[in-house]
């Protein structure tokens, strides 16, 4: 990808909690949805993995909030593979409203087989879809 | 049951929208949240049944809003089963905070077989289970 | 309007639930994210509304589940107005994919003044934008 | 408090994926709800605190996922207080079932003005409820 991977949505009004502002659980249902899409893009439909038997699940999410997120607003997530080890990836992500960042976040998924959710190490299938798309991390967060 | 069954909850402050209210579509979270307790209570923990071949699921819900829930509100919920037929059953429910009826609630769900959900008879163990709680409802609404 | 206002979105992965279908509360929302948008091209930005001293509050839903929607599926969802009061309007929806009906809503909404909520008429300038909109509805549901 | 605030909770079918698992997204629910009742138990209801001119903003949170949980599942939530400084504090939380440590939580929250949002002291009559409960971090995590 010589563009970032981009996913734009907007806030939809049962997301925003009594301050007006995105309740803070909502961020992480973005960062899923940007994922998925992401994945769609380099590899395909992510329940796509499970019948090839694999998954890949959440081990560890950091969030720094630096600013409200509002109803109706347009949100851009910018999810990037920055790192890939034998069975684990690294995504960090911005979400970010007319070139404000709002939310910084760095998240590590692990790949398990879909029956005995064991670690397990990601298959060269899949390895090959994600490898180009791997970027520099930022040095120091 | 003797007495007509309650489930009580607090509102979250995740679960209230701009607004200050309880987010319309977070009231059927409520009500599924308070029938599965009536089916604890009357059968046993809602995924046993599934185990035995049989799901229930929902085919209709009727809500009518009369005032608005706030975050941390207790409400009460009262689901209560009015009908029972061969392979459906209905239930009229109500939740209130401090006596005041905030919504009106009529559900119908419909029993499945659990691996084809082809509409299938209520089986006898349930129906066993199920028969001594119907109330009469309300007779007009 | 010609043609009949479509939202589409696509289904969350954390929208639906154990038996990998739509979690039910969330077809509420779905509806709530129709509504607003049709608003948007009909009126303008849902929250213009209330700084004009107004607000529209949901009074009554109905919902008839058809079948399930599903992860990663892309929902139609045509929300037509089908009939506008003094004080109120109400609202026929449906949610299909690939031209299956899913769910079929009815929904009534009722207008309030935005500090007191106390019922209040439709404004002029609010029932110009809309009454162009108005369709017949489903002879019977 | 010599004893450890603990909060429970049961986890609710809608806050379960495909997966049959609690969506990741609904961990921070749960992370808010204990730490509001936590806030009821030293403070009193949060929304007291935005009426006296504060209120209190997440600044960050890292969370570790150590297992996966399940519909039904009754969890455990322990958030403790482990830092106060001049205008932030430090939380550690953990959910466990039956003794299991599912997720493991770190958070930092910064009291703001209630009214423009601009990062304020934590006012005398605050700290003086939180310093007793402040409690020892783990050294390493």
């Amino acid at each position: 990808m010589s563009e970032p991977f981009v996913h734009e949505l907007r806030v939809r009004y049962g997301e925003c909690d009594p301050q007006g502002i995105v309740f803070n659980a909502n961020y992480l249902l973005y960062l899923d949805v940007a994922f998925t899409e992401l994945w769609r893009e380099l590899v395909g439909p992510w329940m796509d993995m499970a019948e090839r038997g694999v998954d890949v699940v959440v081990a560890e999410i950091n969030l720094r909030f630096r600013g409200p997120g509002r109803y109706d607003d347009v949100l851009r997530i910018t999810p990037r593979i920055v790192a890939l080890g034998t069975s684990s990836l690294q995504l960090e992500s911005e979400i970010a409203r007319d070139g404000e960042v709002l939310l910084e976040a760095r998240s590590r998924y692990v790949a398990v087989d879909a029956t005995t959710w064991a670690k397990t190490e990601i298959p060269a299938w899949l390895r090959e879809r994600l490898e180009p798309a791997v970027q520099a991390g930022d040095a120091i967060r």
